[in-house]
């Protein structure tokens, strides 16, 4: 057998595939197919940007579970999965992207072929990498199946992460500082912004000492005045400006694990209404922090956040966080519990989230945020180490 | 009305819509509804990094277009589609990643409000943002609409390319030179991939003279060794070796647009087999390039590089490459046409590949690749300017 370099061990893996088996039984599932590539690692330590094309992984009730994809990056399952080789099965190139074949005939025929083709079957009806024609076809191939919406079902059990996972986050988060700061640093009016994007990568990519740098699976956020009031613009050529807030969204990314923060900077003398913000902002985060502990909700964090800036007189709807750990593009929350006031998801220790207590207003955006850790009692850890404030560069 | 910084003139955007109306009507779809996040902003210059929930671009027979998608999103748009703010829909943060809400349900409100309910409603059912869940939603929601499949429409349309977009990828070709130069010329026994690679991602992202970099849809792939044998590794911290192969497929980026490259690079004196693979390759490249002209046929690309590599005794099966251009991750082909011997498209100038004669073979890896761009007579004009060879450093 090759050298394989899993990132964790075999007995972790084993407890996965344990978990996620109750969770089947649970659910009255007896083949699950997995395509979120979050979850395929997370199962088998598949890894590999192919994602873009149909695979995943098959979990029956016994035995070992099932890479599938396209034949060319079998071989890179065989290089970074933890089964034997024949538990990676590869389908041909024409099924590729055409309109004429689909690679999901050629994964109903292992179904078939393994006598699994009347079984139950849990498919994630709301992932990236499902999409409605890859149903449709499967629907079509396998008419005596049954068909379970197995969406996130795996994403629940990745809420409480192991020990091995949090210091693959607590890695992530030494990157994440060296580069949030690096851009706090940097900025200044007339610095292109793809210039400090360009450097924000090189650090974060470098990593720091004897933890290399992954890809993050969202690209650096850093939107500068109007831009900065929508969420998720991405950089370009121009310059820096005076008089203009500038937020960084940033994780490093360790082995496909992440811990983003996020920090804002003023270059110039911010608006009064903007301090103020600020204030509100830093005592909800206090509150949210406060409310993140054992046993506690994920809406008693929101709730907590969100009081304290209506105290202040500011109204902030929607989400203020996700868990977060490993990913890939395009998301680096996991999709399973939110951090808001309708989420009634119970507390416990190791799990990790983004909490993130954005503020967007009219003309300027004010993100400080915090990746935590809920611990076993007393409020969350912060996993991230910079100062938490407005920086301002007059 | 605020200052937009659009990617391209008015005309241009009413030209493509004019083009998918007509092939609206040939499909018979009343409404199309674009998932795709490379034609949304084909169509509308939306440009952010959203596309992990829900969103896009309803296009009716009349009027403009609409963009919908999450409220904070919504900010986005307004700051980077050229229609008008009332065009621009977006929906409240409950339906966030829900397993109660769906934003579907907020989208047949949309079209039962615009009488639409009861269309023939195109819906790109092969997409990543397109998810079974959201196909099943929105079909329930609407049961008296038709859907029709429109996977890919506007991905044909966009297969010729405006002299416009063609000066985006020659931009775009400018980087890649740059960068995958660099990586020729730094690698070296003992250097870590990730420190090349965050050395390739600083020089994409500064750009060249006058452009600035933008994120390509893949990340850099840069394997060696038996990782090379893989098509789709990614990168980390282990040290370049000698007596080992490298392979750099990376792609400059300008305003979404790329310009993919692959060349290899090996450590050491290679085997006599790979430089005699070397000779096919590049024989063969030739072949495809004088084959890739006005009014011959993709096939006709595959087929010409296929029969070199079959005379020197080499099998090579699957595709041999993709139409470029604008594009979103995961994926930087446009997933119409495909270079290989089952696909019949005729070329036309304007048309831009990626042409993909890549070799995995058992313990190594050489990929030699070029963009091409279809021109009015003769053979295809490659658009970078890296030598083509099988690099060595000894």
């Amino acid at each position: 057998m090759q050298h394989k370099n899993l990132p964790f061990r075999q007995a972790e893996y084993d407890n996965r595939i344990r978990k996620t088996r109750v969770a089947m039984q649970d659910a009255g599932i007896e083949l699950l197919f997995v395509t979120d590539p979050s979850n395929q690692a997370w199962l088998t330590g598949y890894d590999g940007w192919s994602f873009y094309v149909h695979q995943g992984v098959l979990l029956p009730m016994d035995g070992d579970p099932i890479w599938w994809g396209r034949q060319m990056d079998s071989i890179g399952a065989q290089r970074t999965c933890w089964m034997q080789d024949d538990s990676i099965h590869g389908y041909a190139d024409h099924y590729v992207q055409s309109s004429e074949h689909h690679p999901m005939q050629d994964l109903a025929g292992h179904m078939r072929a393994r006598g699994l083709d009347k079984a139950r079957i849990g498919v994630e009806m709301e992932n990236y990498y499902y999409s409605a024609k890859a149903h449709a076809v499967l629907v079509q191939e396998l008419p005596e199946a049954q068909f379970v919406d197995a969406t996130a079902l795996v994403n629940w059990l990745r809420l409480v992460k192991s020990s091995e996972e949090v210091s693959f986050i607590r890695k992530a988060a030494k990157i994440t500082d060296k580069i949030v700061k690096l851009a706090i640093e940097q900025a200044e009016p007339g610095l292109r912004k793809n210039e400090l994007v360009a450097d924000i990568y090189h650090a974060g990519i470098t990593g720091v000492e004897g933890i290399w740098g992954d890809y993050p699976a969202i690209v650096p956020l850093t939107p500068s005045g109007l831009d900065a009031t929508a969420a998720h613009l991405t950089w370009n050529g121009a310059p820096m400006r005076k008089d203009e807030a500038t937020f960084f969204e940033l994780s490093g990314c360790y082995r496909r694990y992440h811990a983003p923060l996020s920090r804002t900077i003023y270059l110039g003398k911010p608006p009064q209404e903007m301090l103020d913000a600020e204030q509100a902002q830093l005592e909800g985060i206090a509150a949210g922090l406060e409310a993140a502990r054992a046993g506690n909700r994920t809406c008693d964090i929101a709730n907590a956040f969100i009081g304290v800036l209506k105290k202040h007189g500011i109204h902030r709807e929607g989400r203020c966080g996700y868990p977060i750990g490993l990913s890939y593009p395009p998301d680096w929350g996991e999709r399973s519990a939110s951090i808001r006031a309708e989420d009634q998801t119970v507390l416990e220790p190791g799990m990790t989230f983004h909490f993130m207590p954005a503020l967007w207003m009219k003309t300027w955006g004010l993100e400080t945020t915090e990746t935590i850790l809920i611990t076993h009692d007393g409020a969350a850890e912060t996993l991230c180490d910079v100062e938490r404030k407005l920086f301002i560069k007059d």
